[in-house]
Protein backbone atom coordinates (compact mmCIF):
# COMPACT_ATOMS: atom_id res chain seq x y z
CA UNK A 1 0.00 0.00 0.00
CA UNK A 2 0.87 3.24 -0.73
CA UNK A 3 0.64 7.14 0.23
CA UNK A 4 -1.29 9.46 -1.87
CA UNK A 5 1.02 12.13 -3.57
CA UNK A 6 0.30 15.91 -2.91
CA UNK A 7 0.28 17.78 -6.18
CA UNK A 8 -0.62 21.12 -5.04
CA UNK A 9 -2.36 22.83 -2.12
CA UNK A 10 -4.81 25.82 -2.24
CA UNK A 11 -6.27 28.01 1.31
CA UNK A 12 -10.25 27.99 1.31
CA UNK A 13 -9.98 29.65 4.59
CA UNK A 14 -7.20 30.56 7.13
CA UNK A 15 -8.19 31.57 10.69
CA UNK A 16 -7.28 30.54 14.49
CA UNK A 17 -9.85 28.14 14.84
CA UNK A 18 -10.44 27.47 10.98
CA UNK A 19 -8.00 26.80 8.33
CA UNK A 20 -8.99 24.60 5.69
CA UNK A 21 -7.25 23.89 2.80
CA UNK A 22 -7.69 22.13 -0.65
CA UNK A 23 -5.13 19.67 -1.79
CA UNK A 24 -5.33 18.24 -5.64
CA UNK A 25 -3.21 14.85 -4.98
CA UNK A 26 -2.72 11.93 -6.88
CA UNK A 27 -3.32 8.32 -5.73
CA UNK A 28 -1.28 5.27 -6.49
CA UNK A 29 -3.67 4.09 -8.93
CA UNK A 30 -2.86 7.42 -11.14
CA UNK A 31 -6.20 9.23 -10.15
CA UNK A 32 -6.20 12.63 -10.05
CA UNK A 33 -8.39 14.31 -7.22
CA UNK A 34 -8.47 17.58 -7.05
CA UNK A 35 -10.52 18.86 -3.99
CA UNK A 36 -9.40 16.93 -1.03
CA UNK A 37 -10.38 19.09 2.11
CA UNK A 38 -7.90 19.35 4.92
CA UNK A 39 -8.29 21.32 8.02
CA UNK A 40 -5.59 22.47 9.56
CA UNK A 41 -5.40 22.36 13.63
CA UNK A 42 -1.97 22.67 16.35
CA UNK A 43 -1.80 20.18 18.18
CA UNK A 44 -4.03 19.67 21.36
CA UNK A 45 -3.33 17.99 24.84
CA UNK A 46 -6.03 16.94 27.75
CA UNK A 47 -5.14 14.95 31.02
CA UNK A 48 -6.84 12.34 33.45
CA UNK A 49 -6.19 14.32 36.41
CA UNK A 50 -6.02 12.61 39.98
CA UNK A 51 -6.06 14.08 43.56
CA UNK A 52 -4.03 13.11 46.52
CA UNK A 53 -7.27 11.34 47.47
CA UNK A 54 -7.98 9.39 44.00
CA UNK A 55 -10.66 11.66 42.96
CA UNK A 56 -10.83 12.49 39.02
CA UNK A 57 -10.85 16.49 38.28
CA UNK A 58 -13.21 16.66 35.53
CA UNK A 59 -14.86 19.73 34.19
CA UNK A 60 -18.01 21.03 32.75
CA UNK A 61 -18.70 23.06 30.01
CA UNK A 62 -20.77 24.15 26.89
CA UNK A 63 -19.62 23.22 23.51
CA UNK A 64 -20.76 25.06 20.65
CA UNK A 65 -20.68 22.60 18.15
CA UNK A 66 -22.89 20.17 19.34
CA UNK A 67 -24.97 22.57 21.26
CA UNK A 68 -24.87 20.49 24.76
CA UNK A 69 -23.20 20.94 28.09
CA UNK A 70 -20.68 18.11 28.20
CA UNK A 71 -18.63 16.53 31.30
CA UNK A 72 -15.05 16.28 29.84
CA UNK A 73 -10.92 16.10 30.66
CA UNK A 74 -9.18 19.53 30.67
CA UNK A 75 -8.12 20.27 27.30
CA UNK A 76 -6.60 22.62 25.46
CA UNK A 77 -4.25 23.58 22.77
CA UNK A 78 -0.62 23.29 22.80
CA UNK A 79 0.44 27.23 22.53
CA UNK A 80 3.70 27.93 20.33
CA UNK A 81 6.81 27.18 22.03
CA UNK A 82 5.57 24.94 24.67
CA UNK A 83 5.79 20.72 25.08
CA UNK A 84 2.95 18.89 25.53
CA UNK A 85 3.86 18.32 29.10
CA UNK A 86 3.93 22.11 29.90
CA UNK A 87 0.89 22.71 27.47
CA UNK A 88 -1.14 20.13 29.70
CA UNK A 89 0.58 21.31 33.32
CA UNK A 90 -0.64 24.81 32.33
CA UNK A 91 -4.08 23.50 30.76
CA UNK A 92 -4.56 21.97 34.27
CA UNK A 93 -3.86 24.83 35.99
CA UNK A 94 -5.99 27.38 34.30
CA UNK A 95 -9.24 25.12 34.25
CA UNK A 96 -9.18 23.65 37.19
CA UNK A 97 -6.89 25.43 39.71
CA UNK A 98 -4.48 22.40 40.42
CA UNK A 99 -0.95 21.37 39.58
CA UNK A 100 0.11 17.44 39.25
CA UNK A 101 2.25 15.63 41.57
CA UNK A 102 3.55 13.69 38.58
CA UNK A 103 2.60 14.10 35.19
CA UNK A 104 2.96 10.92 32.79
CA UNK A 105 1.73 10.68 28.85
CA UNK A 106 -1.01 7.87 28.19
CA UNK A 107 -1.64 8.05 24.81
CA UNK A 108 -1.67 9.92 21.58
CA UNK A 109 -4.55 10.01 19.08
CA UNK A 110 -5.70 11.87 15.75
CA UNK A 111 -8.83 13.75 16.05
CA UNK A 112 -9.40 12.61 12.60
CA UNK A 113 -6.64 11.48 10.45
CA UNK A 114 -8.83 11.17 7.28
CA UNK A 115 -9.41 15.35 7.39
CA UNK A 116 -6.40 16.62 9.91
CA UNK A 117 -3.11 16.13 10.91
CA UNK A 118 -3.00 17.33 13.99
CA UNK A 119 -2.41 15.29 17.67
CA UNK A 120 -4.04 14.73 20.83
CA UNK A 121 -1.40 14.51 23.50
CA UNK A 122 -3.12 12.61 26.76
CA UNK A 123 -1.27 12.70 29.90
CA UNK A 124 -2.01 10.97 33.40
CA UNK A 125 -1.41 13.55 36.36
CA UNK A 126 -1.28 12.07 40.20
CA UNK A 127 -1.78 13.39 43.06
CA UNK A 128 -2.88 16.72 41.74
CA UNK A 129 -3.31 19.69 44.51
CA UNK A 130 -5.02 22.89 44.27
CA UNK A 131 -2.49 25.83 43.97
CA UNK A 132 -4.90 28.57 42.75
CA UNK A 133 -8.06 29.51 41.48
CA UNK A 134 -9.62 29.54 38.21
CA UNK A 135 -7.58 31.28 35.11
CA UNK A 136 -10.20 31.42 32.37
CA UNK A 137 -10.60 33.41 28.90
CA UNK A 138 -13.71 35.80 28.73
CA UNK A 139 -15.07 33.06 26.55
CA UNK A 140 -14.62 30.12 29.20
CA UNK A 141 -17.26 28.91 32.27
CA UNK A 142 -15.88 25.66 33.11
CA UNK A 143 -17.40 23.81 36.36
CA UNK A 144 -15.22 21.68 37.84
CA UNK A 145 -16.23 18.44 39.69
CA UNK A 146 -14.30 15.93 41.38
CA UNK A 147 -15.63 12.08 41.10
CA UNK A 148 -14.62 8.68 42.25
CA UNK A 149 -13.25 6.14 40.19
CA UNK A 150 -16.72 4.26 40.36
CA UNK A 151 -19.16 7.20 39.72
CA UNK A 152 -16.52 7.95 36.26
CA UNK A 153 -16.64 3.93 35.38
CA UNK A 154 -20.64 4.12 35.40
CA UNK A 155 -20.54 7.35 33.28
CA UNK A 156 -18.42 5.78 31.05
CA UNK A 157 -20.88 2.60 30.88
CA UNK A 158 -23.75 4.50 30.22
CA UNK A 159 -22.07 6.31 27.61
CA UNK A 160 -21.88 9.93 29.59
CA UNK A 161 -18.73 11.05 28.47
CA UNK A 162 -19.69 10.89 25.04
CA UNK A 163 -16.27 12.58 23.45
CA UNK A 164 -13.81 10.23 21.80
CA UNK A 165 -11.06 12.49 22.44
CA UNK A 166 -11.62 12.35 26.35
CA UNK A 167 -13.01 8.46 26.72
CA UNK A 168 -10.39 6.45 25.19
CA UNK A 169 -7.04 8.31 27.48
CA UNK A 170 -9.41 7.33 30.14
CA UNK A 171 -10.07 3.73 29.46
CA UNK A 172 -6.06 4.22 28.99
CA UNK A 173 -5.48 5.36 32.66
CA UNK A 174 -7.50 2.48 33.88
CA UNK A 175 -5.48 0.21 32.32
CA UNK A 176 -2.05 2.18 33.53
CA UNK A 177 -3.83 2.74 37.18
CA UNK A 178 -4.48 -1.08 37.81
CA UNK A 179 -0.88 -1.70 36.58
CA UNK B 1 -24.87 26.68 33.46
CA UNK B 2 -26.68 28.01 30.51
CA UNK B 3 -25.74 27.42 26.68
CA UNK B 4 -24.71 29.75 24.44
CA UNK B 5 -27.44 31.98 22.10
CA UNK B 6 -27.23 31.59 18.69
CA UNK B 7 -27.68 34.92 17.10
CA UNK B 8 -26.88 34.16 13.63
CA UNK B 9 -25.19 31.78 11.46
CA UNK B 10 -23.02 32.19 7.91
CA UNK B 11 -21.70 29.67 5.85
CA UNK B 12 -18.25 29.83 4.35
CA UNK B 13 -17.86 27.34 2.47
CA UNK B 14 -20.28 24.47 1.40
CA UNK B 15 -19.05 21.16 -0.01
CA UNK B 16 -19.66 17.41 0.68
CA UNK B 17 -16.78 16.95 2.61
CA UNK B 18 -16.28 20.79 3.76
CA UNK B 19 -18.93 22.30 4.99
CA UNK B 20 -17.68 25.23 7.19
CA UNK B 21 -20.09 27.61 9.44
CA UNK B 22 -19.52 30.91 11.48
CA UNK B 23 -21.98 31.94 14.20
CA UNK B 24 -22.51 35.18 16.17
CA UNK B 25 -23.11 34.00 19.36
CA UNK B 26 -24.10 35.74 22.78
CA UNK B 27 -22.58 33.77 25.84
CA UNK B 28 -24.59 33.93 29.14
CA UNK B 29 -22.32 36.83 30.60
CA UNK B 30 -23.44 38.80 27.76
CA UNK B 31 -20.73 38.68 25.67
CA UNK B 32 -21.15 39.06 21.95
CA UNK B 33 -18.77 36.40 20.02
CA UNK B 34 -18.55 37.14 15.89
CA UNK B 35 -16.52 34.44 14.83
CA UNK B 36 -17.42 30.88 16.15
CA UNK B 37 -16.39 28.39 13.52
CA UNK B 38 -18.77 25.32 13.03
CA UNK B 39 -17.75 22.35 10.79
CA UNK B 40 -20.83 20.45 9.21
CA UNK B 41 -20.90 17.15 8.71
CA UNK B 42 -23.07 13.85 8.32
CA UNK B 43 -22.82 11.50 11.36
CA UNK B 44 -20.48 8.87 11.14
CA UNK B 45 -20.81 5.02 12.05
CA UNK B 46 -17.81 2.46 12.47
CA UNK B 47 -17.50 -1.44 13.65
CA UNK B 48 -15.70 -3.58 15.52
CA UNK B 49 -16.56 -6.72 13.90
CA UNK B 50 -15.39 -10.39 14.82
CA UNK B 51 -15.44 -13.17 12.17
CA UNK B 52 -16.97 -16.52 13.62
CA UNK B 53 -13.45 -17.28 15.07
CA UNK B 54 -13.85 -14.59 16.97
CA UNK B 55 -10.93 -12.50 14.99
CA UNK B 56 -11.43 -8.69 14.54
CA UNK B 57 -12.10 -7.99 11.35
CA UNK B 58 -9.91 -4.40 10.35
CA UNK B 59 -9.18 -2.36 7.86
CA UNK B 60 -5.75 -1.04 6.29
CA UNK B 61 -5.77 2.50 4.64
CA UNK B 62 -4.03 5.72 3.50
CA UNK B 63 -5.39 9.03 5.39
CA UNK B 64 -4.55 11.87 3.64
CA UNK B 65 -5.22 14.71 6.80
CA UNK B 66 -2.50 12.57 8.87
CA UNK B 67 -0.41 11.48 6.05
CA UNK B 68 0.01 8.06 7.09
CA UNK B 69 -1.42 4.34 6.19
CA UNK B 70 -2.90 3.47 9.35
CA UNK B 71 -5.03 0.46 11.06
CA UNK B 72 -8.35 1.10 11.38
CA UNK B 73 -12.25 -0.14 12.45
CA UNK B 74 -14.57 -0.36 9.07
CA UNK B 75 -16.39 2.79 8.95
CA UNK B 76 -18.17 5.26 7.29
CA UNK B 77 -20.66 7.73 6.12
CA UNK B 78 -24.35 7.94 7.44
CA UNK B 79 -26.07 8.20 3.96
CA UNK B 80 -29.38 10.19 3.15
CA UNK B 81 -32.68 7.78 4.81
CA UNK B 82 -30.33 5.43 6.54
CA UNK B 83 -30.13 4.19 9.94
CA UNK B 84 -27.29 4.34 11.59
CA UNK B 85 -27.44 0.31 12.00
CA UNK B 86 -27.93 0.09 7.95
CA UNK B 87 -25.50 2.50 6.96
CA UNK B 88 -22.72 -0.12 8.95
CA UNK B 89 -23.60 -2.83 7.39
CA UNK B 90 -23.30 -1.38 4.31
CA UNK B 91 -19.58 -0.35 5.12
CA UNK B 92 -18.71 -3.34 6.38
CA UNK B 93 -19.66 -5.72 3.45
CA UNK B 94 -18.52 -2.57 0.66
CA UNK B 95 -15.52 -2.74 2.85
CA UNK B 96 -14.49 -6.05 3.97
CA UNK B 97 -16.94 -8.34 1.86
CA UNK B 98 -18.27 -9.48 5.68
CA UNK B 99 -21.85 -9.96 6.85
CA UNK B 100 -22.89 -9.30 10.37
CA UNK B 101 -24.31 -12.11 12.39
CA UNK B 102 -25.50 -10.06 14.89
CA UNK B 103 -24.94 -6.19 14.88
CA UNK B 104 -25.80 -4.17 18.29
CA UNK B 105 -24.70 -0.84 19.38
CA UNK B 106 -21.49 0.20 20.97
CA UNK B 107 -21.77 3.62 22.35
CA UNK B 108 -21.93 6.91 20.57
CA UNK B 109 -19.35 9.36 20.47
CA UNK B 110 -18.26 13.34 19.66
CA UNK B 111 -15.40 13.87 17.15
CA UNK B 112 -15.22 16.94 18.58
CA UNK B 113 -18.31 18.79 19.98
CA UNK B 114 -16.31 21.77 20.17
CA UNK B 115 -16.23 22.56 16.47
CA UNK B 116 -19.04 20.30 15.33
CA UNK B 117 -22.31 18.71 16.18
CA UNK B 118 -21.90 15.33 14.69
CA UNK B 119 -21.58 11.80 16.11
CA UNK B 120 -20.27 8.65 15.32
CA UNK B 121 -22.06 5.82 16.17
CA UNK B 122 -20.28 2.68 17.00
CA UNK B 123 -21.38 -1.37 16.82
CA UNK B 124 -20.10 -4.52 17.69
CA UNK B 125 -20.77 -7.50 15.24
CA UNK B 126 -20.42 -10.88 15.78
CA UNK B 127 -20.37 -14.14 13.76
CA UNK B 128 -19.36 -12.20 10.85
CA UNK B 129 -18.66 -14.33 7.83
CA UNK B 130 -17.69 -13.97 4.29
CA UNK B 131 -20.65 -12.85 1.72
CA UNK B 132 -18.94 -11.14 -1.00
CA UNK B 133 -15.56 -9.30 -2.25
CA UNK B 134 -14.89 -5.41 -1.38
CA UNK B 135 -16.59 -2.66 -3.68
CA UNK B 136 -14.80 0.04 -3.28
CA UNK B 137 -15.21 3.96 -4.29
CA UNK B 138 -12.54 4.74 -7.29
CA UNK B 139 -10.63 6.73 -3.96
CA UNK B 140 -10.14 3.70 -1.77
CA UNK B 141 -7.85 1.37 -1.68
CA UNK B 142 -8.47 -1.10 1.74
CA UNK B 143 -6.78 -3.85 2.90
CA UNK B 144 -8.20 -6.17 5.08
CA UNK B 145 -6.34 -7.54 7.94
CA UNK B 146 -7.77 -10.44 10.33
CA UNK B 147 -6.42 -10.04 13.91
CA UNK B 148 -6.29 -11.87 17.27
CA UNK B 149 -7.82 -10.28 20.09
CA UNK B 150 -4.74 -10.52 21.83
CA UNK B 151 -3.24 -8.41 18.43
CA UNK B 152 -5.23 -5.90 19.46
CA UNK B 153 -4.80 -5.44 22.92
CA UNK B 154 -0.80 -5.43 21.92
CA UNK B 155 -1.34 -2.82 19.44
CA UNK B 156 -3.60 -0.82 21.44
CA UNK B 157 -0.92 -0.91 24.44
CA UNK B 158 1.98 0.05 22.14
CA UNK B 159 -0.60 3.16 20.69
CA UNK B 160 -0.48 1.48 17.40
CA UNK B 161 -4.37 1.98 16.79
CA UNK B 162 -4.42 5.93 17.10
CA UNK B 163 -7.68 7.11 16.16
CA UNK B 164 -9.81 8.41 18.72
CA UNK B 165 -13.07 7.17 17.24
CA UNK B 166 -11.80 3.71 16.83
CA UNK B 167 -9.95 3.19 20.24
CA UNK B 168 -12.76 4.39 22.00
CA UNK B 169 -14.84 1.86 20.70
CA UNK B 170 -12.34 -0.92 20.98
CA UNK B 171 -12.18 -0.69 24.72
CA UNK B 172 -16.10 -0.75 24.86
CA UNK B 173 -16.07 -3.77 22.71
CA UNK B 174 -13.89 -5.62 25.13
CA UNK B 175 -15.84 -4.57 28.18
CA UNK B 176 -19.07 -5.42 26.49
CA UNK B 177 -17.18 -9.00 25.11
CA UNK B 178 -16.03 -9.54 29.08
CA UNK B 179 -19.54 -9.72 29.79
Amino acid sequence: MEKWKLISSKYIHKAPWATLRKDTVELPSGLIKEDYYVLEYPDWVNVVALTQKGEFIMIRQYRHGAQEIMLELPAGVIDPGETPKEAVARELLEETGYSAGSLEPLCQLYPNPASSGNISHSFLAKDCFKTSIQSLDSTEDIEVELLSKQEILELIARNKIPQALHVGPLFYAFKTLEG
